[in-house]
């Protein structure tokens, strides 16, 4: 079968490997659709970081790997012993893979295992795949009303959802978002699915304003021409800050932004992976009991939130994706737009074996 | 009266001044015993920071002000329309001022209110005086059976209370205290009095090493010797790391090893006055769900908790005072220890009126 797989730093290709048989507990999926994740580019671009170059603690993979994380597909056989798929079922991925032995496992906190990974980057196969063999824990059922190609959009909706959860946002709250990429843009979608209205957005590129409007932002502010503390500011009327900032840039002057933005006790959330240190005035956290708080993988509960909000149609993330591209084009037509044409893209998307 | 004033950066003077006369609502006290705090020093040696050199938004004072805030006390005269308090009546300061008024207060966080600032800090006198005059509500009885020279420590204990309910510290859990200064040795004492018994404290002054282990640290690791990483990975047996660090230090390498000894969804609590900016890792606080949590100023509750412990017996700080010293002596024998012999002291206390 046809398989992306990362080979090294900008070295993916489409192999011919052989088709994984379905074992006990197991399901054998058909990508439909598949999303190209910011971490994917990272990988591509900087890694691998991620990706194990030696035996994967979990998967014992390393490279050549599958990629691909974000995924819907269609069941098309099952193992014995697996309970709750059958074939013909719909299904999204959820890709975390934890040890659940480690002091974070058994504490409950499986997605911060101390060994964790994911499906499409640390082994078990990835999306951009004609086939892939999961175990069926890794799956959940995709409801009748969304479609392929929005089941593709869980998974970075769940992030969202779980960045919403540490931030511990109430619908009353007023909330700044430094950064309108996929994160940032998926964070607001699922901020309003939960009935928060004042939504402020900081992002420079014109493509991504506009989406950030369309996807509910009240206020998009603009780095490259308003004062941007001083707006939040103004738009929070006198409570001295928002509730709860959310750092989507991973870069100094939005963390800047957030540290002078939020109000007495609020909550920084830090949803960005940093290419290295920051610099930060720890005092204004100190005197005001403000905190950061950091959010990557999401929960089981995360994906349930998610797929019982689209299945009640409160959330509608189609308008999130900018661009399509067949399981030919991965390299040339995705990861291209998403590097040289970042400003007028969000979410990419891999038609895979469609639906 | 006699009253020592901050002038200036290392300009302490014992002034003559007025005694401050009782208006309705407020209580003149005689100040007992008063501590010297680490923001005195500070102010001392790199201010006037939190002093105000422009009339201060609240109290509309500046220097010369009145100094002392960790004060016990004895009242002498009462206002009209006092209510909880009478001539004779043991006392201590709760010297946090607010304004009421505020987005920070208006939500209830009167200890980080924007304007906020403290008596013998910000004005309104200060409790290396003969006498002070203040309104009832910065006041709160001393137990009968806690002596006025213990009531003294009320205020730096409140300050540890408020760092461990901000933890969010649990009987159960295991805590690193990185730095063994007043608040380090403060919150031992405090987590012990909650029943928190795995308490590991890194310090390099042998003193203050000693004073930790009388306080109750289980574990007490010499920076200068031990690898306080490894050590502290060790002695949480699998768990990951510690549940909570207290990072009492203000410098680079406390919390460097903070972020590297919290485990997955752990917290660091802030509990210390930087300098200048650290440097972190943002990615420790992101993949592993880890948060950052700033705290300084107490809240009513933490004075309540504190009092409540020392009339149980459940608190026992005593072993915190290294010296005491005469009012004539505070700053050649009181602040001149804590400056060149720092690392053989921990709290210094004035013996202002006595008792």
């Amino acid at each position: 079968m046809k398989a992306l797989r990362f080979h090294g730093n900008k070295d993916l290709r489409l192999d011919d490997i052989p088709i994984p048989e379905v074992k006990k507990g197991y399901v054998k999926v058909k990508p439909a659709w598949a999303g190209i994740c910011g971490t994917d580019l990272h990988e591509y671009l900087i890694g691998p970081m991620l990706i194990p170059t030696t035996a994967h603690k979990i998967t014992g993979e390393k490279v050549p790997v599958g990629i691909g994380h974000e995924m819907s597909g269609l069941v098309e056989e099952v193992g014995d012993g697996v309970e709750h798929y059958k074939v013909g079922d719909r299904v999204v991925l959820e890709p975390i893979i934890y040890d659940g032995t480690c002091g974070a496992c058994q504490a409950g906190s499986f997605n911060s295992c101390y060994s964790n990974g994911f499906i499409g980057i640390s082994g078990f196969g990835g999306a951009f795949s004609e086939h892939i063999v999961v175990e069926e824990n890794y799956l959940n059922h995709l409801p009748d009303n969304v479609s392929m190609r929005t089941g593709a959009l869980v998974e970075p909706l769940a992030v969202a959802m779980r960045a919403i959860a540490n931030g511990n946002v109430q619908a009353s709250d007023t909330v700044l978002i430094l950064g309108g990429g996929p994160i940032g843009l998926a964070i607001t979608l699922c901020l309003r699915s939960i009935g928060v209205k004042n939504i402020i957005l900081s992002e420079m590129a014109a493509k991504r304003k506009t989406l950030a409007l369309e996807m509910g932002a009240s206020h998009v502010l603009d780095p490259s021409k308003d004062d941007v503390v001083a707006r939040t500011l103004e738009l929070c009327e006198g409570a001295g800050g928002v509730d709860v900032a959310f750092e989507c840039a991973g870069v100094q002057p939005a963390v800047d932004v957030a540290f002078r933005t939020v109000r007495a006790r609020g909550t920084i959330v830090g949803v960005s992976v940093w290419e290295g240190p920051a610099s930060l005035d720890i005092n204004k956290l100190v005197f005001r009991e403000r905190r950061y708080v950091g959010t990557a993988a999401p929960e089981h509960k995360d994906f349930e939130a998610v797929l019982k909000a689209l299945k009640e149609e409160r959330l509608k993330p189609d308008g999130l994706v900018t661009k399509t591209v067949g399981i030919h084009e991965i390299e040339q037509e995705g990861y291209k737009s998403l590097i040289e044409d970042k400003a007028n893209h969000a979410k990419v998307l891999v038609e895979v074996g469609g639906g």
